[in-house]
């Protein structure tokens, strides 16, 4: 039997996956597993671009999982530099373009899209200027990082002054905090603007109000509210700062932490089935709706959520990670599958942790469902044990049935992870009130004898009882 | 209507939490409550012990979240330094003995037993000497650290000599080491002395040994195998060392971590019915099995293993508290469960977090189950991210069904409480192949992007599939 080829547009965490998964099943007389990437780096952690620019990890390389030599050393015919620029389904290949310019036609048996993602670039004047960075790719970061450099060597700051040297970042989600912590680090002052009335919209306003309150006392200025109307450039077209309706906030560098969108160029012009957010619409295999042999995971698909049951754009690595799993037990004649998110995130500012999992107020209000909220306050260890921190557990329960819909937390080291316990309540379907019996880890040094997450339990149990048992 | 009488006997985790939670929702006409503890402590934390002794802890009454006082001013008689010694349970009353020797008669409409626990102590010569502390209640800390201060005053330490203090632990699991940890704080030389084959019991014995290397690294030795035959005393009658079958251990404290079993005698004597484990049997609400107003919870009862079926006695406050509040609510006219645990237990020996939750390889064969286990290696955050720690992670799944059984983690800071994803799946009944799909916090510095739980679960799925594709 002649050999099947597998095909993976992408060499990042779902495509790489993919193809080792597929490897560890099949061996190369079986199948012939060719991946293109376009940029110079695979399979890396673009979750790790903040800390890299904030300096606590020192090494570029320290992200690359896996490079392109050892990727090859096991079998996959990886190819660096090399774009695909058209899809043809019926004919079942693909058009790629390599560094030199050189164009021609891939054939696949099987095909994964692993595209990813692109950041988001509202329109704005100046928005291409030398001095405004992303920080979506490993190149991204590195030209960041060399910008940084080449300011502190030749020390022609443009908005700092006497007053050292600033950073802007526009966007305050995840990656937005995530940079602002970062050059907090490298000595910047750094001013955060953010259209919305609150940073982190991942979260309810009481609860990223908190977020707010501890930036500021980070020493970083988060303006709320604030409509970027373009980047300022100086007479040789690099950025000096950014406007706003209100204010100009100058800059020596700019990043943009908008968020980014599924890259799906490349299968919309094919005619692949898009969903809503953009994303790939696939089946629980990871297949693309009513493709036998396209697959496709990652930050260029979108999911179901399981506690909306909406699809939506989700682009976390994480998940990138299993999708690439799952399609690659799955050409390899295993079997896989991906049932969806629950909508788990977290992330730290400096040594706030920031957790969220299921549905905020607005998405349960969205999606029809009633619900009470409660929200606790408690301490990461028993109150008596030393290095006990704050943390605060809002927690969303839907009325009458009392099942749990989503849990918010903030609070300092130790906070975060807690999140994991209400996600898989949520994947499991339970009760606020089958919660508050969860026998959790407990230890003065780890946990209060109640933990803060059993704590919002119960308060959400007694929450949801008068609803059932009252009127 | 006259007012209901609710008597509790035991004013600790259970008992206090079922007065405090009753007084919550009828007030002093509706429900009279009266609490009779022997000893000279409220509703204090048992478990935080270890870490006074160690001097983490410096005020004892840190210890303690609510004294007599503060009880009495919520409208619950707390009668300290008085002792249950005799209940009739056809007359509904117990008979009491306060401080001056004073016994009488207290009837009853609703009894709460919560008498907790009593440690083990063997009938070995010596046992009693001064010099021998047991760790289960307030008033045996403070007689340890009286007993340590004024051996520091006298300087007259009898094993000790030249080399420094010496104290001797008996016993290995969970109280054992957090003492053994206690002294290495205080600048002794510690020897832990186990009968069993590893340290930790708790534990299957591949995770059990990392325990051992990681004490030895500690400076703590860990004699395995250790058959305890008396305590060698001085002319004073002191103790001033330990003896096994093969060697004396000289000492000038020595502690007994071997364990507690239920403090049961009234309610054996009055014809309550227990368990195999000793502890008394109750339904779901906490009602003692048979008897319609006696309730009974926390060290003193054995409780449901989800996982294995079967009975245990479980002595850990976190239950003991649960079951406080459950019994209050249904006295109090309100409804709750508590339908059983999972086996969960975490701990720390220094900067080494040990947890487990479900069944250890033994305890699933003993009740018939047959199993795949896997082991992994992993880190807490991601591998390039500073602070990243080394985590080992057991997991146990039914064959054929791929149903997780246990799990069990060895590992150094925020190892331990990843423990709680485990337990939750085990109450949801989840298998290792839906696990493999868990949507859980990943950013760099919480977790790898494969969280290690995660790890174990892809490589369980992979040992059960092939028993149910297999063959």
């Amino acid at each position: 039997m002649a050999a099947q080829r597998m095909v993976v547009i992408g060499g990042d965490a779902t495509g790489m996956s993919a193809a080792s998964q597929a490897r560890r099943l099949k061996n190369p007389e079986e199948l012939e597993i060719v991946a293109f990437e376009r940029g110079r780096f695979s399979s890396y952690s673009a979750c790790g671009i903040p800390y890299w620019v904030g300096g606590e990890v020192t090494d570029r390389d320290a992200l690359i999982a896996r490079s392109p030599e050892e990727h090859r050393s096991r079998g996959i015919d990886l190819r660096m530099g090399t774009e695909a620029v058209e899809l043809d389904v019926p004919g079942q290949r693909v058009r790629v373009r390599d560094g030199s310019g050189t164009e021609r036609w891939e054939g696949f048996d099987h095909l994964v899209l692993a595209t990813g993602a692109v950041p988001v670039r509202p329109p704005l004047p100046g928005i291409d200027a030398e001095g405004v960075h992303g920080v979506q790719t490993l190149e991204d970061g590195q030209r960041l990082l060399d910008a940084l450099e080449h300011r502190v060597e030749s020390q022609d700051g443009g908005g700092g002054g006497r007053d050292g040297r600033r950073a802007v970042v526009v966007g305050a989600g995840y990656i937005g905090v995530e940079m602002a912590e970062a050059f907090v680090r490298r000595g910047y002052r750094v001013t955060v603007l953010e259209k919305a009335e609150q940073p982190m919209s991942t979260l309810d306003p009481d609860m990223g109000e908190l977020v707010h309150e501890a930036m500021c006392g980070m020493g970083i200025e988060t303006v709320l509210g604030a409509a970027v109307t373009g980047i300022l450039t100086d007479e040789r077209g690099r950025a000096r700062g950014v406007a706003t309706e209100n204010a100009e906030y100058p800059a020596d560098v700019v990043v943009l932490g908008l968020g980014v969108r599924p890259a799906t160029e490349l299968a919309r012009e094919a005619g692949l089935p898009l969903g809503g957010s953009g994303g790939l619409r696939t089946d629980l295999a990871m297949r693309v709706r009513g493709h036998e042999n396209i697959w496709a995971g990652g930050d260029c698909v979108e999911v179901l959520n399981l506690v909306s049951g909406r699809a939506q754009h989700v682009p976390l690595g994480t998940h990138a990670n299993k999708h690439g799993r799952v399609i690659g037990a799955n050409i390899g004649g295993d079997y896989a599958t991906f049932p969806g998110v629950v909508g788990t995130a977290v992330s730290k500012v400096c040594d706030l942790e920031i957790a969220r999992t299921g549905l905020l107020e607005a998405q349960a209000a969205e999606v029809g469902l009633r619900f009470a909220s409660v929200v606790i306050e408690s301490t990461t260890r028993a109150g008596y044990y030393p290095g006990t921190r704050p943390i605060r557990v809002k927690m969303i329960a839907e009325r009458r049935s009392g099942r749990l819909l989503g849990v918010q937390i903030v609070g300092r080291e130790h906070a975060g992870k807690r999140v994991d316990i209400a996600a898989v309540a949520l994947h499991a379907g339970m009760t606020v009130e089958q919660m508050t019996a969860l026998d959790l880890g407990y230890a003065p040094p780890f946990s209060p004898v109640w933990d803060p997450v059993l704590v919002a339990a119960r308060k959400a149990a007694a929450a949801t009882a008068v609803h059932r048992d009252g009127a």
